[in-house]
């Protein structure tokens, strides 16, 4: 077993960066502001301030919403920890001191609980999430101690994790419908060094689909707390039902499938249920493995891995296509129109991989991080910064358009600490050793095995592989550069001299996958180890438009291709094309060039391939005919990144593309 | 003008044919049967008997269920046409008293208003249905009288039928939601001579979409009858309400499209709303026509003919696309596997076209009834007798099943009528001349022109075009033979000599389309002129299996190709192919060939044809990857009858194929 890396978190990392800058300014700016304002809007902090004041009843919003809360606590923290901001951080302690003032003395928060239903705390893990609302608690505690070194929301978790550690495994086994709690306990273990947080973290792992109390609730449904939610003025009662309606199997048995509860998690192997859920509880597994090398769960997780990355993946690194459960289906089904592909999904995948990164220091994982963050990840927002997807569909026949973040409850949020906390994905540190994980524009001052670093990168993507590094170091420094799966070649030249590709150069070595047997990309780590006193390092990635297929057993995409200039995957939509979409056929071996434009959508590098259209001659008053009679002329079609849709004319859009084949 | 055809009624063809006679048997011995028994179970019969008590309240079933015992009625009088059966004619009697005693004085029957609201007849002529249901019972009283030359059920329909001319017109003005009662007038008037039946047929025909009592009564629902249906024990008031939910556009005002009714018959040139009832409305004008020669209407008719058959109309002669309004949508909106294609629309499209056909004579629409019979009509209906299609699609992932036909309100009878009556669409006159339409197995024994015709009839159709007439006449009688457009050749011999392709025999005359703009298909007729004395007509069609193309604008048929081997179209089903079906693709080009199979689905001829699949290598534990890396390798793909699906394992089905252009 190999020590796992750690990340280089977002105080050492400064990201200056002509592509991800005006997204993280936006966020700060727009997104963060906006998201404040809300917590008083919605009544989130209200409902704080009456636990707080001892009230009763007068519950407002969705019943977790306490998490839109943490959630800002969170994203604001990674902004404090990047720049102090006297005004965000008088709000962040007030915010603070509300949620210490309504926790109860026993450690126990959780607003909708304290003012409508107290005496029901605990009864309904299923579907009431107090174990995710204080699991973002736990990270937004985490994210603000690492940032500000104040214990004052860090206090307030651990008496939190304190009273849940008391409670479960004692008075109460169970394990919650919405993982979140598991992740942040080990968060909160790694910050304390407290080892009951990491023994809770792995009993509720553990548990999960061993124990029957999911079944139970979904089968009591009168028994248990959340009712009275419905009869709120401000409750959504049928909400829950939907949800309770959605746990049952045909035979009206439980499904615990939806909550990954079907089974024990050492013996799943395939991807099950509402994807986020889905992505939060494996975050926590890597997390475990690295912890306790359990061999067992690492066989499940690489059985995981391989399922969702070869099967249950859109090409944009989405994940879940089904609307009713939010969720995976079955292998291979990857429908375009109707994928649901949650952006909340994609930044839980990027969660998980980010620890199978840090634990097993492949490439492969950083690769489906930049995949992810490209296009599954950054489609989820508009241009605007003020107007979000909750779900990102792979074709559209012009009626799927993005909306303001007010209206939805988890991705804006979510996008927004990932976007503050995007300098934590770019560099990470193991045995001495650095590792370039991320081509962003960003500075990097830490210290790599005792040895003072400071580093400079410039990058060109996603629209130029020209990437250059400068480096002071105290002393001898390996640096490991990630060559993506996606690059069609790579040089690297260190002080103007070229020292690869891959290990021509003897001070070069190219790290090889060590973990099992999963195969994906089959990249690695360049190796440049120096003395570094501002040295530079230029890489070169060379990028090429590439048609893609997709498996044979997936339906949707039979006889098509989709278009990518990795790292990012493109789209053609109407308003760049005269004929409908459905018209063009992509040649295999299509000639096809990529431009530059800086005046459409914020820059963007466009392509175009030549694509067969039909020929409307001889289809006048004609419906059907012999197809030997029917011809195709020559035409252009564009592409614009997927990321960048519907920012402009409402209109189609398709990321596969019917395939001429010669 | 020239003068309009006659068809040949159902009680001088007996049908004798190896593909349709098995079909009319089992709509003989079980639907009509099966019907029969309905009328009783579903309360269709106690419904007239409490109205003959005289008593209130009641009703059971749909509120049009009346138009049951009435369609019941039709079906049964043309079987009474064909043979006499003394058990069917005595039920006809009982059924006909039962009717005869419900209706009132004034001539009014319909046993919902009678039993339940009396006071709000004529008030809810959108969604009530009491013309509609009026209008089968005219239908049944003409078959029943044309049958059996008794007066008993005519009488009943001469009295609503004046009465309904006494209301309309004069105290209210106004048209049916549903359409029926117009043709219904029409077919009346022929057998009447009654000038009034025509006339109040051709005021509900041109008052459509000049008269807003429809908007009137969708913007008053209030203050019509058909609410207290709701409240009835078997009613179902959510129907009624779902159905008025679709009588608006967006901006909430009344909609008439649905009812063909947003503006004047004579002003409309695309086929607009609810499919059945616009094709019963062209019925009607197609018969207003014939006896007017009006021609605003005759030009109307051939745009609204042309927009059907040449932008809105599936490649089995299926039309309406959409379930929520049952109807046609935009022009090349064609979608697949949602397609509705109602088998009723089907039947009523044969309707329409078969009153074209006797009015012009041209071959144009009997090639469309052809087509429409043996695909978008016969795949409604299961080969056992007893299952039925309301919806047709043209492709489905497996879970689209045909339905006991107990469960269906209009379908099933409308299909048993149509078999019933199979012999009527074959044969017509028109100026001392002989036309033959469908080439079915049949014997005719009639009188054309004066003379006295017996002609007997074999044809192979549908699975060779090897057709035999043997002809004796008192006199000289012209025979015009249709070639239908499918023909890829053809031959006639008549009495052992060659006589033809086209024009080449002195006594052999190709007609010449002459009624305006429409083109479709481009074949006629070949007119054979003799003093019959027992010569034999052999004709020779040659089918081809045929690769068919959509319009550019079909967007779900964007790069695909239907197989045909006509007058069938075929399709692919899973059980009959060892790859998911979307993994072939039909070469243009392809070798085919065709095979009959007596074991098969009641003995099919099946077509085979190669097909590229994707090759599995290099695909193991990958999901996207180059295509140029990617095979493909040759498998043959193979097809059975479209009518014919889902009589087996249940399983995928598709009519139209990925095209793998060369």
């Amino acid at each position: 077993m190999v020590s796992p890396q750690s990340s280089i978190g977002v105080a050492d990392v400064s990201v200056d960066d002509e592509f991800w800058s005006p997204w993280i300014e936006r966020n700060r700016e727009v997104t963060i502001e906006y998201q404040y304002e809300q917590l008083e809007e919605s009544g989130t902090l209200e409902n704080f301030r009456r636990a707080r004041d001892g009230e009763s009843g007068g519950f407002q919003g969705m019943w977790f919403q306490d998490s839109d809360a943490y959630k800002w606590l969170e994203g604001a923290s990674y902004e404090l920890a990047k720049r102090d901001d006297p005004d965000l951080r008088e709000r962040v302690n007030e915010v603070i001191d509300l949620v210490a003032a309504a926790q109860r003395e026993d450690g126990y928060v959780n607003t909708y609980f304290q003012l409508v239903e107290p005496e029901k705390k605990w009864t309904n893990l299923h579907l009431m999430h107090e174990l995710y609302c204080g699991g973002h608690l736990i990270e937004a505690a985490v994210a603000h101690y690492q940032a500000t070194r104040e214990r004052s929301l860090l206090d307030i978790a651990t008496g939190f994790a304190d009273h849940v550690d008391d409670v479960f495994g004692d008075e109460l086994d169970g394990v919650p419908g919405h993982e979140e709690i598991e992740l942040a306990l080990i968060r909160l273990y790694h910050v304390t060094g407290k080892e009951r947080y990491l023994e809770r973290a792995e009993y509720f792992v553990d548990l999960r689909g061993h124990n029957d109390r999911l079944g139970w609730e979904a089968t009591h449904l009168d028994e248990i707390g959340g009712h009275a939610y419905a009869d709120l003025p401000e409750g959504r009662g049928d909400d829950l039902m939907d949800v309770a309606g959605n746990l049952f199997l045909e035979d009206s048995e439980y499904d615990g499938s939806y909550a990954q509860a079907h089974e024990p998690v050492r013996e799943q192997d395939t991807v099950e249920g509402h994807s986020v859920r889905a992505m939060y509880l494996l975050a926590a597994v890597a997390d475990l493995v690295a912890e306790t090398g359990d061999e067992a769960l690492w066989a499940a997780t690489e059985l995981l891995w391989e399922n969702m990355t070869t099967k249950q993946m859109y090409i944009t690194g989405g994940i879940g296509p089904e609307h009713a459960h939010e969720g995976f289906t079955e292998d291979y089904e990857l429908p375009n129109e109707t994928a649901y592909a949650e952006t909340c999904a994609a930044i839980g995948s990027i969660f998980w991989n980010q620890r199978l990164l840090e634990y097993t220091g492949e490439a492969k994982y950083a690769d489906l991080i930049e995949e992810t963050l490209y296009n599954g990840f950054l489609a989820g927002v508009g241009l605007d910064g003020r107007q979000f997807f909750y779900v990102n569909p792979l074709a559209s026949s012009g009626d799927h358009h993005r909306k303001g973040w007010f209206t939805c409850a988890c991705c804006p949020p979510n996008a927004a600490r990932l976007f503050a906390s995007l300098g934590a994905y770019l560099y990470s540190e193991r045995d001495g050793e650095l590792y370039i994980n991320q081509y962003v524009g960003s500075t990097l001052s830490t210290t790599v095995g005792g040895v003072n670093v400071d580093l400079e990168q410039e990058s060109a993507l996603p629209w130029d592989g020209e990437i250059t590094l400068e480096i002071e170091a105290d002393g001898t420094v390996p640096i490991n550069l990630r060559i993506p799966d996606w690059a069609d070649g790579a040089t690297v030249i260190v002080d103007g001299v070229p020292v690869s590709d891959g290990n021509r150069s003897s001070d070069v070595e190219r790290s090889e996958s060590s973990s099992g047997p999963v195969e994906y990309g089959g990249t690695g780590f360049v190796r440049v180890e120096r003395d570094w006193g501002g040295e530079t390092i230029e890489i070169r990635l060379d990028q090429t438009v590439e048609l893609l297929a997709a498996h044979p057993d997936v339906e949707a995409d039979a006889g098509r291709v989709a278009v990518a200039r990795p790292p990012l995957v493109y789209c053609a939509e109407a308003v760049d094309n005269d004929r409908p979409l459905h018209q063009y056929a992509v040649p295999e071996g299509a000639d096809a060039s990529a431009a530059h434009r800086d005046d459409l959508l914020d820059g963007v590098t466009v392509v175009e391939t030549e694509a067969a259209v039909p020929d409307y001659d001889g289809w006048e008053k004609r419906l059907y005919r012999p197809v030997e009679q029917t011809g195709t002329e020559f035409d252009r079609l564009e592409f614009v990144p997927y990321y960048a849709w519907d920012n402009r004319e409402a209109g189609a859009m398709q990321v596969w593309h019917r395939l001429d084949r010669p």
